[in-house]
Order: C-alpha cells, then sequence, then structure tokens
C-alpha cells in the first residue's frame, strides 16, 4: 500500500496546512483494521490534538426522507459563504451491511462536494456503533486541525447512533417533516430529550401552512421535557432547504446557542465531560485490542471455538474458562 | 434486596418447573449491574444450559406503527391454544433512554399476557446495544430451560439492533405495511437481506388489495438478493394481525422452515455459529468487567479522568497512558 509510505509528520503537516487529501489519507489509516495503520493514526491523532482550533460541532440526525442531504448541502454552501470552512462527517452502523447509504453519493451534495472549503466523507464501515462513533470522534479532530472550524455529523433517524452523535457534539438538530404523522414519536422520545433544536424541514409551496402547525406542535411538545441543564430552551423553527429559506436563521441560533453557553461555562463543560467518556471508550476498544493480539490469547481462543463446534463446552461456559486462564496469568 | 436471599439452586430448580416468578427473578439478576448479581446469575445460566430444550427462536421486526405488539399477540395465543409454550423477549436499545417503548406497556398484549402458557419481558436497559443482546441471549436460554418451546424476539425496525437479533433466533421475519412507500428500502436493504420471509402486516379491509400487490412487490425484490446458503427462499405472505387471518400460516411457514433446515443440517449449523458469536462477544464483555473492578485500574483511571477535566491530557493521549500502564503490569 503506498498510504503506508507517507510518514506520519508529512501526514500531519499536510493536514495542518489543509490539505484535503492528506487528511482524507489519514482518516483512512484511522478506519484501517490493520494494526500497523492503527499506530500510525494514533500518532496523528496524538499530533493533531495538539494544535486546538475553535469550532461548533453540530449533529444532524432525521428519518430517511427528511432532507438531510439537501439540508447539508444548503447550509454548508451558507457558512462557506460567510468565509467558514465546512467539515461533513457520517454515522450510519446501517452502512455495515448495506454499504454507504447515507453520505455515500457525494452527487447528493454536489455544490459542496466541489466547493474548496468543504470536506465531505462518509460513515466509516464497522462491526459495532461503537466503532463506527469512535472513528469519527478522532476524524473531528483531525478536521478540526486542518482547519475545518464547522463539524457536521450526520446519522440517521432511529436509536443509539443518535446517542453517540449527541456525544460528540455542542449542538444536536433534529429535522421532521410536517404532517408525517405523529406514530413515530413514541418511539423518539429518547431524540426528542435530546434535540436542542427541531427544524421543520420542506417548509415551502402547500406545505408551509402545515409546517406552521408543526412549528407550534414541536413547541408545545418540548414544553413537556424537563429543562436543560445548561439554561437553554430547545427552539423549533421551519425551512426549506430546496428554497434556502430559514436555513441561516437555524446557522444564526446555533451561534447564539454557542455564544450563551460559552459565557455561562457549559460550551467547556459539555466538551469535557465529552472528553472523559471518550476517554473511557478508547480504553475499552485498546484493552480489547491488546488481548485479540495475544498470541496465547488467540490460541486458547480457538480451541475453544473448536469444542463449541463440537458442542464439548457452551459457549458460555467456554467464556469463562477463557477469562480464567487468562486472568491467571495476570 | 431479598432478591439476593435466593440461592442458584432455588432459582434453577425454579425455572425448571417452569416458576414464572423464579425465571422472572433470575433474568433481573442477569440484567442487574451489581458484580454478586452478576455471579448468580452466571451459575444459574451455566446449569440451564445443561438442560437443552428443542425450541424454535423467531425473530420479529418492523417499523413502529407497522403493529409488532398486535402481530406478536395473535400469534402468542395461535400458538399457546396449539400446546405451545410462547416467551416474549424484546431488544430495543433506544429503551435506555425512553424507557420501555417497546413490550413495556403490557396491557398491549393482554390476552397473552394473561395467558399462563405465555411469559413477556420487556427490553432489558442498558448503555450500549451489545449489552442488551447479550442479556437477552442469555434470556432466552432461562426461558428455553423453562420450558418455553417458541422464543420470539422483538425489535425496533432500523439498524443494528435487527443485526443483533438475526445473530440469536433461527429465523428472522419483517414486519412490513402495503403502500408505506418505499422510501425507506435504501437504508433497509441489510434487513431485507436477512429477513427469511417478509409479511404484509394489516392486510384488512380496504387494504386487502394494496397487500396483494406488495407481496408480489417484495418477492420481485428478494428476487434481487444472492440465494441463501441454506437453500431457502424467503417467502412473502400477508396477514391481518387484528382479524387473525394469514397468522397461522405464517407459523406453518416458519415449521417448514425448522423442518428442512434441520433435515439440510443448516439448523444445527447455524446454532454453532451463533454460539461461536456468543463466546466470543461474552469474552470480550467479561474481560472489560474484569479490568473494571481492579482497583489499580480504578485508581489509574480516575487520576486519568481528573486531568482530562483539567485539559491537562487529552482523552485519546490518556487512554494510551492508562493501557500502557496496566499491560505492562501484565
Amino acid at each position: 500500500l503506498r498510504k503506508q509510505e507517507i510518514s506520519v509528520d508529512t501526514l500531519t503537516e499536510g493536514i495542518f496546512k489543509g490539505d484535503k487529501a492528506m487528511l482524507a489519507k489519514a482518516i483512512t489509516l484511522l478506519e484501517s483494521t490493520q494494526p500497523t495503520h492503527f499506530e500510525k493514526a494514533n500518532a496523528v491523532v496524538e499530533k493533531c490534538l495538539s494544535r486546538p482550533v475553535e469550532s461548533i460541532r453540530l449533529g444532524i440526525t432525521g428519518v430517511p426522507g427528511v432532507g438531510k442531504s439537501s439540508f447539508i448541502e444548503t447550509l454548508g454552501t451558507t457558512l462557506t459563504a460567510l468565509g467558514k470552512k465546512v467539515a461533513v462527517l457520517a454515522v450510519d452502523p446501517s452502512s455495515s451491511l448495506s454499504k454507504g447509504s447515507i453520505l455515500g453519493d457525494k452527487t447528493r451534495m454536489q455544490a459542496l462536494s466541489n466547493d474548496p472549503n468543504a470536506f465531505i466523507r462518509p460513515s466509516p464501515s464497522g462491526s459495532s456503533l461503537g466503532g463506527v462513533a469512535q472513528k469519527t470522534r478522532e476524524s473531528i479532530m483531525l478536521c478540526e486541525a486542518a482547519g475545518y472550524d464547522v463539524v457536521l455529523v450526520e446519522t440517521v433517524g432511529v436509536g443509539q447512533s443518535e446517542i453517540a452523535v449527541h456525544s460528540m457534539v455542542d449542538f444536536f438538530l433534529l429535522l421532521k417533516l410536517s404532517g408525517a404523522g405523529d406514530e413515530l414519536q413514541g418511539i423518539k422520545r429518547g431524540i426528542m430529550e435530546m434535540a436542542d433544536a427541531i427544524a421543520i424541514n420542506k417548509a415551502d409551496g402547500s406545505n408551509v401552512e402545515k409546517a406552521k402547525l408543526a412549528v407550534t406542535e414541536f413547541q408545545r411538545a418540548l414544553h413537556l421535557y424537563p429543562p436543560k441543564q445548561n439554561g437553554w430552551i430547545p427552539k423549533v423553527m421551519k425551512c426549506s432547504a430546496s428554497e434556502n429559506t430559514g436555513v441561516r436563521e437555524i446557522w444564526d441560533m446555533v451561534e447564539d446557542f454557542a455564544r450563551q453557553n460559552k459565557e455561562n461555562g457549559f460550551f467547556e463543560k459539555n466538551r469535557k465531560n465529552q472528553n472523559k467518556n471518550w476517554f473511557l471508550q478508547t480504553v475499552d476498544d485498546h484493552l480489547k485490542q491488546f488481548f485479540h493480539q495475544k498470541p496465547a490469547f488467540i490460541k486458547v481462543q480457538n480451541e475453544l471455538l473448536k469444542e463449541i463446534e463440537q458442542n464439548k463446552v457452551s459457549p458460555f461456559y467456554a467464556a469463562k474458562l477463557l477469562l480464567d486462564k487468562i486472568t491467571k496469568e495476570l
């Protein structure tokens, strides 16, 4: 692989200069499952962390069909027009099966992907959401070191991937459609709870009136949740990504949020808490990797897999045997 | 806690007798985060594994609103009428935030929850899908030891929880509605691929014609997937859980599947592969727990958390420091 020939210093310097190709290569190393790549990627991340950048990290979620791509396209081009550098990342655990269901197709964001001040990267594939999320978190750091001062993290609209993205962003935006029925509300309660704002998208043409009603309805619904610790009252706004209305207003709100939270200290506090969780997750990941590379561990594990195949031992008891053996050696 | 006073033997004997209260208590221990409960639960699971039961494990998925609860209610009562004992479990990672969004409300399955031959248990809450899935897997074993010969595992309709449930069942059923639009198809490709059958639910009244069309459409769609290793061709059927039509036919199909797969050896082969994965996951979980209980590990970890709080060290580098320290001692 040619990638391996590029040194940590070359990669890091490239990133510091804002070289997109080097940034992309470093992220590819990060996403690799090869131990040598992993070591190199770690060294790059460590160097990048020494160069802090003032940034806003914005998580964006919503079910398929809500218009996430066109919203990001419109928001992204709005931001680059304001002189900002925008990175777009994605967390989509389902892409491990269906390969790149979100952000996979760059043609969905044509203007943004041709914008010199934008960097778009599809979701890493991975066997677990934890792994996918971890890599995205580290990719955020690399993008920030490359000078991207707004990082948009997109995710699909159901379940744990939202929790993962919420744990790595400053602001969490939920996109909704008007009149989509509220049968989904039950399952989404947790996501509603995490949202710092809800944007009713596709508020254009004959949808405008319905969108206004939806704004009122969601404002009422949000009042039922306990107030946020940082004092922020979640906002509900409407927009049309395709007609570029309301999108700039949403960004202004995000900046208001950041200003307000920097003043009251919650911006910094939230990032510190996120850092602590990041640390704990990294420790768990590395612990696992450490054992899975030990020959003695691999040997016993393979023997037990054979015994399970022959129905000689239950998977549960086999795990106990392996652990007893390994931990006795400690 | 009174629960702690009950011995492993009492619990296990209770389960073997089919005592629902004891089964529920054992599952509660399994779901506890206390180490003493965990040890006890492990001992119960080990004993239960020594008593194999002929069973069918059926995974059921579908988006909210597709009628999973009423389908399970109708299928469950159909099965108990056939003399079977039915356990219903759920894997719902989102319930960790929103507390019990599926199966949480037993009133949704009134007939089944009052049926002496049925046992219903909501999704365990947990910080990770892996943890939730692991506990459900072990709960399946306890239910089977208690004589439940059909285990239904319900999950929500998007993403990784399906992969988890698919990895613990013999047959995976996807519930769909007719005319629900196929904008969701893209994201669901992975789930379509896992399905052994698709059932078009709510095929009643004015929906019958639409349901027939949907059956044809899905049959066509399924043809695009590579054939399954076991030779099974995924079926598409329609049903109405509320009118109790088509549900018995779906069960007959599941039994056909089981018969055919037992004959060609794939039933056993699939369970063995699932056991191997279960083993590997259990090992990882226990490894993690092992360290997190070590005082030296906890001490260094807490010190580093403080340094992260004070911005003295990056989370990424802190993880490296902790790992270096711990692994040097090995």
